[in-house]
């Protein structure tokens, strides 16, 4: 892995993790003097104590979530840049701005300590990357075979941004729906892992942060941004259904405008999947005030990571709670929540 | 299960967990639909956001833990309200106020959705009574063989007390170590059932939420207080072991002032486990100004969960560094960390 030569494994007497390693004794504090302490060093973590004091003030978004993809390695990251970017997007999609993240690791009796520290760096580098400290922890082990190598629960929390008034409740008719990048390259990246196929060039996952683009947003464009939601499992199909049937509203998507690049809509046609379904990791869909959405376009797409940003469709006073899709050749469906399972462990 | 009466399993057209089920689709609206955010209503968690925004100012405790106790119903509890009180207890030991917890599910597909709701209701009493609001949350499921039932992560936050002022760097030698029960339960209770053992009187789990007394402590006596810590995995004699060569202080503490109950130390002798390193779910380890320590003690024993707390040490000017045992009989040994694992999967 690139990331090892600025970070090498430490030299250990041990080249895996054992059960003794989550006693909370001699060997967990161990592992956790190995080098862990020392990688993720900030001032609050050097407390070690049971918890973290930080300093916080008004409106602050909290956001929590478990990671258990498989593989956990995979083209363009692991579960450890998955698991930091994942909680920064949860709070910047509150209008938050991210700032200190707590991490729950869940190990498997086994698991070879050089995969681990691979994703200890990640995990170091994207919370760099994103100005967030790492300041509390807590590491558990569970015999082999009761759990899958690793399993990372990532908490966060941040400051609102001031002039952020994010919520369902400001969505209204007229508003543009914008998305930042291309659908669907963080579940075909999974699952060309998984079913070992290759394209001509390598199908990456999307993760990354999305702060830096939603708080250039925010400080634009405050309260014309009216909702922002992260696209995770089951795609932006899902994310949208959502918050038409719980806030009522009709929402139109124009599948001409969905960004989706060649080889990945190839892929999803070869596995038989939707891409309006397929998990993302750096896209969000933004609902914006109709007035300001050309702008925030071009503010959007002076970001790296928001250079195919667009604007997929809009919210109509018509069909209230429901979804439509306006197809390439003409015709209308409806677009409904995920209804089983398309790719289980995918972030 | 008692918890069952008051909020009874609602009607479901599914009887386990799928992997549908955290797919983020139609299956996983459902299952939260399903009794699920009624059971934790609050404002904030309506939102039904991707995250929580909630208010705080000053100094704030921000802790995280991962459950994995096998078997997760136990004599006295079950894996989730010991995961609500694990967590207002960490925020507990950092002087912490607990306000906002967020919970993390990892289920293994196949969970019985009758299991899972027990423990849920159960998260729901023991938030309640600390007072705290589950605000947030996330669920994921695993495939059959690749988890362990339920994993739960609980991550929390809340104000620092104005009075607290608690930091290792504040122990000074002459200050008391008080812990505020009998110790050994938790683990000893796990044990009887992983070892199929029966005694006279059933020994039940001390998990049970910190905050009350500790607030007690501080309201009264502020800054006398120098650290709290509660000896989880490890137990009492690995948490003083650490805090010893962190901060290079001498500790001695005395065997015949160790509140252990009869049936349990006949159960460690029984399983061969020396108390002072099992596991505690309701413990907590004070380092408390001389002056005011058996003051201090006349406080806490105010409170249900602490009638049994008592001196059982003190910060002296020797063997900085080390632990050192005064036994019933005479002699004295060194109390070192918790080398290997005693007990896998205790919390």
């Amino acid at each position: 892995m690139k990331v090892r030569l600025d970070c090498p494994l430490p030299k250990l007497d041990f080249d895996m993790i054992t059960l003794g390693h989550g006693s909370g004794g001699l060997l967990t504090n161990k592992l956790l003097d190995s080098g862990v302490f020392n990688l993720f060093d900030n001032k609050i973590l050097h407390e070690r104590h049971d918890g973290a004091v930080i300093n916080t003030s008004g409106k602050t978004a909290f956001t929590t979530d478990s990671f258990v993809v498989s593989p956990i390695f995979f083209p363009g990251g692991n579960i450890g840049d998955l698991a930091i970017n994942g909680t920064i997007n949860d709070i910047a999609m509150c209008g938050g701005i991210p700032e200190y993240i707590s991490v729950g690791f869940i190990l498997e009796e086994g698991l070879m300590m050089e995969e681990f520290w691979d994703i200890l760096v990640t995990m170091k580098y994207a919370a760099e990357n994103a100005n967030v400290q790492i300041v509390t922890g807590d590491t558990k082990v569970v015999e082999k075979g009761k759990g899958d190598k690793i399993f990372i629960n990532t908490t966060g929390i941040g400051p609102i941004h001031p002039d952020a008034s994010i919520s369902a409740g400001n969505i209204e008719v007229g508003d543009k729906i914008i998305v930042n990048g291309e659908l669907a390259r963080h579940g075909v990246a999974i699952m060309s892992v998984r079913e070992g196929l290759e394209f001509e060039t390598e199908i990456i996952s999307d993760t990354a942060p999305l702060d830096e683009p939603v708080r250039g947003l925010l400080d634009e464009f405050g309260r014309a941004i009216h909702l922002l939601r992260d696209p995770t499992r089951g795609g932006v199909a899902t994310v949208l259904a959502e918050i038409a049937k719980s806030c009522k509203i009709g929402v139109e998507i124009f599948e001409k405008e969905l960004p989706i690049n060649e080889e990945v809509g190839g892929a999803c046609e070869l596995l038989g999947l939707d891409p309006l379904y397929v998990a993302n990791e750096g896209l969000f869909v933004g609902f914006v005030k109709a007035e300001v959405s050309e702008q925030a376009l071009d503010k959007l797409r002076t970001f790296e990571t928001c250079k195919n940003a667009r604007i997929i469709g809009e919210v109509v006073e018509s069909h209230f709670g429901q979804v439509v899709l306006h197809s390439k050749i003409g015709g209308k469906r409806v677009v409904n929540m995920l209804p089983g399972e398309q790719l289980p462990r995918i972030c």
